[in-house]
């Protein structure tokens, strides 16, 4: 049945009772197709019959249906014409792992950050009234997504202006990490006993005088006890609440949103699902099963062994951990990520001080402002790519007022298969251009550790950005020791007139270069102070500074060292590499690389197309990181 | 009464039943104080009696009392030993406008921006727990502040973790702006009637086997009508909410808050408050006493004449409303901040096009994408400073999907009284870095009228900067016209070896300093995309290229003309000029850009101390603005 749908069209041909039956197959496919392939797993299977009880029904893609995050969406490419092109996704050219606005038309709203589906469907309502069509808008959120600030902004607004919007909140009781917050807890009553209905059936009830006044008497009792009716949040701010139902079972589903969709105003149906539902290992374990590598669906994933070499992510999950034990003011804080930065431990080890904030990084950020104003020594572990919803309270709450925040930026620079909305490209930029703020780029994984351990020595704000991933291999020390402020070191001596700064994770890139030019190679460490003399020093033996970083060009640590050469009256030539002005596209990070010209061919091409090196020279290595495992 | 209190301390050495007429003693000193020196009024006003009730009750400043934005501190200030300093608020040396943690023990927590005390004063409260101590936390928070997600964020996570704070919700029901969505309905209803205290009396009663049948049958009605029970929203967010009550009876707040003082966990207070309170003319017309300027108390502000020449807000306030009777296409977003930004025309002329969402920038964002998406033109009104909490939306939501939003950003560079937290000094930075976007920076007026007309014909993001307050005085043309995309003009051509490159608002400064070095002058007009053929032409016949911004020097404007310069490999002395890397305080204006080294005189100071100008040739002006207002 599945192949012969290339459309949803083709899906709203099909009687309603096959329905069920094109789930199942749905559902095969995507246990087929991402265990094969890799990609968002545990998600995709919750939204299945969501998925295509909102194509039955409404008609895209005239009805502009806007999914949130996005990683829920792989039903919705199938429906759409890309079931065949299923298999590339998060590939380079292939499908993006998230809905693309130049993908497809029925991709009506780029994402992949969180809960920003209510306000893009209530301006995509807004413009249908506006130009006086009748099609209709569906946002489809995330029990999680819903816990951020700009969700509720949204509900707020459209609720006052009475618009013509669904939201479907598909409740499957956690997020990535699993869900925390006021907001759950209220779910989670909703869902109990299903009290809402039965709520308004007493309702009528209590209303006929038919009742015995005993009953009646009882009734209104229960309603009492708990002063609270569930569905009034939503409805406090000026929706109509509809459900909870049941978010697998497509029949139900169908016949709720028919109903629905001839009513107007702002109406909310709470849609329960379950992650990784129809494969057993994910249901039973939903996190891990989040987003998966390829694996065998017979055995489900296997444990790899542990690696010789530990991500970055777990290099400051150790260091957190270790900190923790060394200094009691150490509180931690993340928005969400859990697992993802590497707090796992820590949340165990110091339930205490480990406060998942739920979605809400600009919440994040302040709260750990508030923890430094009373001597506490907080620790906001974040994605370069979300601090960005939190840079008004990092420069108005933290920066401003110089408390000691340490800022663990995770996924710096290029990001791989989640493509431009995931990238980390800008932190530096964005960063250096506010006053009190100290910004490290560890070039390996050692150094990693030694700049968080020094991030949390100083009195002001910091922030430490790593890659996602694995660094060059440079085991992390035991011990701990605190890094010059503002101080590089060089790393190699050349011959080549050539000097290349580096700032960050491409160490292995720049050392092949170096070779290859016999060029001096420095690891600044630090964008912000930038070491000033050492650079002085550089110019007066080199003739060319080539300056690389895995950040923009425009405004990085790159710019940084020519503002300083304009101020010190230095004239040299300079070569800023880095990420260019455009949006790379999904693919593996070597890949990126090799876009971005930043891989170590592309390198040494671009810097003797800017000098001529003498190519004969042997190069001479000055300094060995610590201790490389094999 | 009022000269004898340096402190709380004494404060609370009163008897309850002096507060009132304290109170009064605090209005008049405010009304005669603010009257006299100019700032905040009817915010002020309306607090008196809740900062004097927070005061006796709570042990501040051992106890932790946030306040949100801040503008209704001046009492705050007084009661904290600073009313001697009353004076001198919002000019150099003297009181900032806002509450600064380095300014008193008493301001725990420095604000401007809205919606951050909720976030803040849990972060404290839960340092509190963590270190053992006893003391408490309490955010004050109004009711327009809290439609901003980042204190929805704050709420949910506090309910979660049952923490000990108390957030008093002062509710004025309008916040700079009358105060729109559906929370201000909702806080609304709670109010008539105070429907919530009577429905806990109606609930104790139906509860009771004392009364009536047909009373029981008849309350029980009441209950179900409404399927609403105010007080909910809060409850469900795992608050305990009480109130509302008077704001301006001091003594039932005292004996309310005491009581409140003893209990634990998450508790909300509504207080009710009027803007103005005391003073007739800001009682009936808030909104036009929100900032003041001296005025005579008797007499009460008078409309000036209409000033020859507008500020940049009126610039955009008449250009919207130009460009809306020409394109249907177009509506305007701002998050709040219609009088600010100059939209009240725009809201009155074009009531469906106009959308006021709030304290919610984030939202505003995001609403605009989706509107944009849909083939609606959408234009957001916002201030430089706020568009940092739409970082996020602004990069995922619009500039990744090359969306055609146009950003009108008011008050770039430096703001004078509001101070750092108000500065908008980041803008070019932080926007420059992002691929797709278009960065315009006008010199003047007109210039300024022309890149809005030239921005809204883009097919992509687009941003005009513009500074607060007026220009030098170019008055704008009625017809538009585009400008090219990416071109710079010159405006004087010199004969010392200096250009200047203007970028934005100092071009009264660099006329003067150009005219007295006889430096070449370049209105660059675009920041992205830079007139990279224009700076090649000035490299060629001069010798020091002078950037010049209000803008932080650290990845701004003159940092773009740097990195264009090492990619052209083109060798040439440059002297970036622009806001230094450190918070500048509140003053005038003029004061800060002295501070800044930007006034004519320090500019031409730095460039000559850069460079040896050759001091008696004449200038020569090459183009001259085109209508120069006396």
């Amino acid at each position: 049945m599945l192949e012969s749908i290339q459309s949803p069209a083709d899906l709203r041909r099909l009687e309603a009772d096959a329905l069920p039956d094109l789930c199942q197959e749905i559902r095969d496919f995507l246990l087929s197709s991402v265990s094969t392939g890799g990609g968002h797993f545990s998600s995709n299977l919750g939204t299945v019959e969501l998925t295509v009880a909102l194509h039955y029904v409404f008609n895209t893609p005239q009805d502009r249906l806007v999914w949130d995050v996005g990683h829920q969406a792989y039903a919705h490419k199938i429906l759409t014409g890309r079931r065949e092109l299923m298999h590339s996704i998060r590939q380079a050219e292939g499908l993006a792992g998230f809905p693309k606005r130049s993908e497809s038309p029925y991709d009506t709203f780029g994402v992949g950050h969180s809960s920003t589906s209510i306000a893009a469907a209530l301006g995509m309502a807004l413009a249908a009234k506006q130009k006086g069509e009748a099609w209709q808008a569906i946002a489809v959120i995330g029990d999680g997504a819903m816990t951020a600030g700009m969700a509720y902004e949204a509900l707020n607004h459209a609720g006052d202006l009475d618009a013509d919007l669904l939201v479907v909140l598909n409740d499957n009781e956690m997020s990535i990490s699993p869900n925390v917050g006021a907001l759950r807890k209220y779910l989670t009553r909703l869902l109990s006993g299903r009290m809402y209905s039965s709520m308004r059936e007493n309702g009528k009830k209590v209303l006929s005088s038919s009742k015995s006044l005993s009953k009646l008497a009882k009734l209104t009792e229960e309603h009492m006890k708990g002063m609270v009716l569930p569905g009034t949040l939503f409805e406090e701010m000026g929706f109509k609440y509809y459900g909870p139902i049941d978010g697998h079972d497509v029949s139900e589903m169908v016949s709720v949103m028919r109903n629905l969709s001839q009513i107007k105003g702002p109406r909310l149906l709470h849609v329960i699902t379950q992650k990784g539902k129809g494969y057993e290992p994910a249901e039973d374990d939903p996190c891990t099963y989040h987003g998966v590598t390829p694996f065998n669906l017979k055995t489900g994933l296997v444990a790899g062994k542990k690696a010789a070499t530990p991500t970055y992510t777990e290099v400051f999950g150790a260091w957190l951990c270790d900190m923790a034990a060394l200094d009691q003011r150490l509180v931690a804080i993340t928005p969400a990520m859990r697992e993802g930065s590497g707090l796992v431990k820590f949340a165990e080890q110091y339930p205490e001080r480990y406060f998942d904030v739920g979605i809400a990084e600009q919440h994040a950020v302040t709260l750990a402002a508030g923890l430094a104003c009373e001597g506490m020594k907080p620790v906001v572990a974040i994605y370069s790519t979300f601090l960005q919803r939190a840079y008004d309270q990092l420069i108005h709450d933290v920066a401003i007022q110089n408390l000691p925040v340490v800022f663990a930026i995770d996924r710096a620079g290029l990001v791989g298969a989640d493509g431009p909305t995931h990238s980390g490209n800008y932190d530096l930029s964005y960063l250096r251009c506010i006053p009190n703020m100290l910004v490290m780029t560890p070039a390996h994984e050692d150094e990693c550790r030694q700049m968080l351990f020094t991030a949390f020595q100083q009195k002001g704000p910091c922030a430490v950005r790593y890659p996602r991933g694995k660094g060059i291999g440079v085991l992390p020390e035991k011990t701990m020791q605190a890094l010059a402020i503002g101080k590089g070191e060089l790393l190699r001596e050349g011959h080549s007139g050539i000097a290349i700064l580096l700032f960050g994770s491409l160490l292995a890139e720049a050392q092949q270069a170096a070779d290859s030019l016999d060029a001096s190679l420095v690891n600044m460490r630090f964008v912000k102070p930038l070491d000033e003399s050492l650079i002085q020093t550089m110019v007066k033996s080199h003739t060319l500074l080539v300056t690389l970083e895995d950040n923009a060009v425009q405004g990085g640590a790159g710019s940084a060292v020519n503002e300083y050469l304009t101020r010190a009256g230095l004239t040299v030539r300079v070569l800023n590499l880095g990420i260019p002005d455009t949006y790379i596209e999904h693919a593996l990070r070597e890949q990126q690389l090799v876009a971005c010209e930043l891989d170590a061919a592309s390198l040494i091409r671009r810097i003797r197309a800017s000098y001529a090196p003498k190519p004969e020279v042997q190069p001479k290595l000055m300094a060995v990181p610590r201790q490389v495992a094999h």
